[in-house]
């Protein structure tokens, strides 16, 4: 049970929202073999001002930031988040973003971490 | 000091969000055995299309999402995050709210994580 | 590389979010020794009601709240963290805001839980 909350410039949500909900989803199902109908996201636009970040950190060439966190049970393994980092980076691609102005940080939590509307017992 | 996001609908905070608010932390006295002037919470409304989720994971029947994440230290047993998970349905469900459009995720962290607005040494 | 998000009340971003950028963003950098190109901050300006809190929890006189979360590597004791807080209070008081009103949250993740824009591998 993946969960994504996305920061992201307005204009761009407001243009590409859809596509990129759409590459994300598909980039948990490939790279973490996640059930298709697992699908958790939120989206936060933002003005002008209020994404700040570095355009070369890390050698990178950044000119956008599309800032995702993923919060997950800590089962998978780092060449799992490794063909994780690489579907969601070839799904955003194909919409149209550049992998440069990608930002992806994962929480992990654990098993009993999660009440998600199902029966509760007293 | 466990402190909460929320993520919900924008209408649905400005009917309800201060009977959300007091449901939560009546969830949380309850569950937690959280002192009672132990409140931080923080809301943030969205707009249509900016919270995406499954209306059919696990088995739900989920019409709308109301995501909360509790960041809290790790002293509470599995058993305590349930009867936490319980004593928030509860007290939302009086406040209006359906148990299968609950989201809570719950993200542990250490004694030493948190610097909450006292004097500190240097 | 620990990222920043902050929320604080709209008025005081639009006041003062250049200046409690900058200071964030010096007082990692003498706190936690943190590149000065190491730079991911996201602020999430508030309405009136979005941001609840206690004004007296802890003994402290609290009127407003600054609420950063700060997600980084566990790589640094205790100690580090107090004098990453101590450093952000420097900071952030000589940016005119009050250290009770400021709440701090640390969630540690592993080095394997980033993704900053690099190649990738498949």
């Amino acid at each position: 049970m993946p969960t994504v909350q996305v920061d992201l410039r307005r204009e761009l949500f407001a243009e590409k929202g859809t596509a990129i909900s759409q590459a994300i989803h598909e980039g948990l199902i490939e790279g973490l073999d996640m059930q298709s109908d697992d699908l958790f996201q939120v989206f936060r636009p933002h003005d002008e001002g209020e994404i700040v970040f570095s355009p070369t950190f890390g050698g990178a060439d950044r000119r956008d930031l599309v800032w995702m966190r993923i919060t997950m049970v800590h089962m998978f393994p780092p060449d799992a988040k490794q063909r994780m980092y690489a579907a969601l980076v070839k799904h955003l691609e194909a919409a149209g973003l550049r992998h440069e102005d990608l930002l992806v940080s994962v929480v992990e939590v654990g098993f009993d971490d999660w009440y998600a509307g199902g029966p509760v017992g007293e």
